[in-house]
C-alpha cells in the first residue's frame, strides 16, 4: 500500500544534506543546512498537493484535505534536525514516513474523512539549542513563546534570530488548535527490537527525562609551581561528578541510564589547573520516582565534591519531563496497523524524547518504531533498513487511516 | 642603579596589547597580539640603540656591543607570549628586566667587556603549541628546526607559516653560536617567597616535567535508549584518568604537581555518549626517580580504566625533561647581586619550566625570581608590586656585570 523504495529513495536524498565523510548527517537545528532540509521537504509536499504553513516557532505543517476540512486534523511528524554526529534516519524516518503516507493516498485517489497533515517540529534535538523539543512543547502548550524563541546556542544566538535568518520564523500562531490525532514513527535508537527479531515497536510509554547544567568554579593557577594541596582545580570536580553521575545510573539500572555529554573547559591550556568547567547532566527513567531519587542522589554528590575541592558551584536542573504514557485509542491504531500488516511486534518504551511525548499533552498520541542496526543512534554510523522502513510506514498508514476515518 | 619606574612603566604598556577585562593578558604565541608585542619590543631596543636580529624560530636578540665584541654575549632573556588567561608579568617581566639593563647601562655610559643581549624566545608557554619552551629548546640543539617549525596549534596551523604570517620568520641560524652566560629574571610562580617573606629567589634547580596526550575512543551513542552496560563512553574514561592524575600528584606530594588542564570532546552534545575524548597530562617532580615512578603509574591506569570500559587509547608522551641545576658560577653570581644590593633571599627550585632550563644546555645558566601575590600565575589576577620588580632588575645588573665584566 505505501511505496517502499520511494521513501527510502527521498531518504537518502535528504542524507545529502549535511552528509558527513563517515555516512552520517550533521544538520543542526536553525543552520543554513536546516534550512536546505526545510526547503526540500517543503517542495516534495506542494508537489505532493499539500498547502504548507510555518508557526512563529518554525513548525512546518503540510495540509492534505479531509472530505470534511473542518474536522481537527490527523498529524504525523517528527523533525529534520540532527546531532553534531548524527544519522541519516533520526528525525527524518517519521517525517518522510508521513510525507509517504500522503503521497501513497494520492496514489490511491483516497479521501480520508478528517484532514491529514505531516508536521516538522524545530530542534528537537537539543543539541544546538537546550532543551530538546522545545517548538513542540511550545506547540502543547508546556512552555510560552517568548521561552521557545529566547532559547540560545553555545554562542548566544536565539533560537528568534536563527529562525528569522533562515527564513521560517513563520506568521501562525504556534498550537492553540486541536488535534484529532498524532501518530509518530521513529528508528528505536535502542538495542531490543533488533536484538528479539521483531520488525514493530508499539510505543506505550516514554521514559521520563531531567537535565542539568552545572558550573564549577575554582582558581587558574599555574600547573608547575602550584601545590596540589593549594589547588581548586574545577576539572576535578567535573570529573569526580562524571564518575558520580555514571554510579547512580549503574545503581538505578537497567532501565536508569545518566549521562555527561558535553563539558567545556577554562582556559583549557596544558599547564593551567582549570579554573571553570561547565558540563551537563542526562537523567532519564520510566518511573518518575526513581528519577526523583536519581535527582536527589545528584544534588548531594555535586555538593560534596564542589566541597571538598573548594569549588563554588552553580546548579540548575533545566528540564524535566515525567514518563509519558500514550494514548490507548491511538496504542491500539498502531497495534491494528500492525496486525493488519502482518509484521511481528512488541509492546516497548521509548528511552528517547519526542515530539510526541508534548504532542500527546494536547492531543491523543502513538508511537511507532522500527529497528537500527546494533541499536546504535547519535552516531553517523546510525542504519535501519529499507524492509523496516518500508513496514513502519505501513503500520503507521493503517494507524493515520484508523484514526482520520473514525 | 636601575630606573624601577621606568621599567614598571614599560610593563604596563606592554601589558595594554592583550588586555583582558579582568586585568590580565591574553598573547597567544604567533597571534597579530604577539606580532603588536614583538614590534613594540623592537621599537624600545632600536631607541636604547641595540642592534636587533631574528632567527628562523622568530627569538628576538636586541644586542649592545661590548668592548671585546668578540667575547661571547651574556644574554638576559625571557618570553612575551601568554596563558589565554595569563597575567602581565610571565615572561614579560624577564624580557623588560633585560631591557631596564641595557637602559641603566645607557644612563651610566657603561661599556661592559662581552657584549650583552636581550632575547625573546618565541613561544615559551607551550598553550597554543605544543610543547614549552620549544624556540629555546631549537635554540639549545634539544629539538631541530624542522621539529619547531611543525609544531601546529589545535586547528593544524603550524608554527613555521605562523611565523611567516606575523613577519617574525628571521633569516638568522637558530643557535649554533657560543653565550657567555644566559640569566633570566621570572616571577617566582608560586607561593614560597611571599610566604617566608623574602623578596628574591636564587634559583639554583629547575624540577622536571613529563606531558602526555591521551585519547580515548569509545563509541558516540544515544543517551537515552543506551543501557548503560552497552555504553563505551570516552569522557568516562577520561574523568576517571584525571581523578587518578590527582591522585598520582597527591601520592608523591608534597613536592609532585600532576594537572589535567586541556580536554576536548567528541561530539560535545548533551544527549549523546561521548565517543571520542583528546587530553592532556602534566607531571612535574625535582627528582627525575619519582617523576619517572609517576609515568610508570599513569601508564598503568590509562590502560587499566580504558580496559575497564572497553575504550581504545592512544597514548604519548609527547614532551620529557629531566630535573635541571643551574651552572654554579651563575648561581653565585645572582648570590653575590643580591648580597651586594641587600635584598632578603633564599635559594629556590623552580616549579615552573623556563627558557633558562634549555639554555643551561649550551650556557652557563642563572635565574632570578621575584615574588607575586598570593603565587597565583597563569591568571588574569597574577600581580607582582614595582618593589620587587626592581629588585630583581638590580640583582639582574649585578649578576650580569658580575659575568659580562669576568
Ligand atoms: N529522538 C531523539 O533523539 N531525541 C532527542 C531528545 C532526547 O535526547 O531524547
Ligand atoms: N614559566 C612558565 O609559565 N612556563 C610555561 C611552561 C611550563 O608550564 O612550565
Amino acid at each position: 500500500a505505501v511505496n517502499g523504495s520511494r521513501l527510502w529513495q527521498s531518504l537518502m536524498d535528504m542524507a545529502q544534506i549535511g552528509a558527513t565523510p563517515k555516512g552520517g548527517v550533521c544538520r543542526l537545528a536553525l543552520t543554513d543546512l536546516d534550512k536546505q532540509g526545510r526547503d526540500l521537504f517543503v517542495r516534495w509536499c506542494e508537489e505532493a498537493g499539500c498547502t504548507v504553513s510555518v508557526d512563529k516557532m518554525g513548525n512546518i505543517f503540510a495540509r492534505r484535505p479531509g472530505r470534511d476540512d473542518s474536522l481537527p486534523p490527523v498529524i504525523m511528524g517528527s523533525h529534520l534536525d540532527s546531532q553534531p554526529t548524527g544519522g541519516k534516519y533520526d528525525g527524518v524516518y517519521g517525517v518522510l514516513a508521513g510525507l509517504e503516507v500522503v503521497r501513497s493516498l494520492n496514489d490511491m485517489n483516497y479521501v480520508t474523512e478528517a484532514p491529514v497533515e505531516v508536521a516538522v517540529w524545530t530542534n528537537e534535538e537539543g543539541s544546538r539549542f537546550a532543551p530538546a523539543m522545545v517548538s513542540s512543547g511550545v506547540f502543547a502548550g508546556v512552555f510560552d513563546l517568548e521561552y521557545g524563541l529566547s532559547r540560545a546556542d553555545l554562542d548566544g544566538k536565539t533560537m528568534g534570530e536563527e529562525l528569522a535568518r533562515i527564513g521560517y520564523a513563520g506568521d501562525r500562531e504556534v498550537g492553540g488548535r486541536k488535534v484529532g490525532a498524532y501518530f509518530e514513527a521513529h528508528i528505536e535508537q535502542g538495542p531490543i527490537l533488533e536484538a528479539e527479531g521483531k520488525t514493530i515497536g508499539v510505543v506505550t510509554d516514554c521514559q521520563g527525562q531531567r537535565w542539568y547544567e552545572i558550573t564549577f568554579t575554582g582558581q587558574e593557577a599555574h600547573a608547575g609551581p602550584t601545590p596540589m594541596v593549594r589547588r581548586k582545580d574545577a576539572l576535578l570536580g567535573a570529573a569526580r561528578v562524571v564518575d558520580a553521575v555514571n554510579r547512580i545510573g549503574m545503581k538505578y539500572g537497567p532501565l536508569a541510564c545518566a549521562t555527561v555529554g558535553l563539558m567545556q573547559i577554562h582556559p583549557n591550556s596544558r599547564n593551567v589547573i582549570p579554573g571553570r568547567v561547565f558540563f551537563t547532566v542526562d537523567f532519564r527513567h520510566p518511573d518518575d520516582a526513581i528519577l526523583a531519587a536519581m535527582d536527589g542522589e545528584l544534588r548531594v554528590e555535586v555538593e560534596r565534591i564542589a566541597g571538598d575541592i573548594g569549588l563554588e558551584s552553580e546548579f540548575q536542573q533545566i528540564w524535566y519531563y515525567a514518563p509519558i504514557a500514550f494514548d490507548a485509542a491511538c496504542v491500539a491504531a498502531v497495534r491494528k496497523g500492525v496486525e493488519r500488516t502482518g509484521h511481528s511486534f512488541r509492546d516497548i518504551v521509548s528511552g528517547a524524547g519526542h515530539d510526541a511525548c508534548y504532542l500527546s499533552k494536547v492531543a491523543p498520541t502513538g508511537m511507532v518504531f522500527i529497528p537500527c542496526i546494533d541499536g546504535i543512534s547519535h552516531n553517523e554510523v546510525e542504519e535501519t533498513t529499507p524492509e523496516w522502513s518500508t513496514a513502519g510506514c505501513e503500520v503507521l498508514l493503517h494507524a493515520v487511516l484508523d484514526r482520520a476515518d473514525a
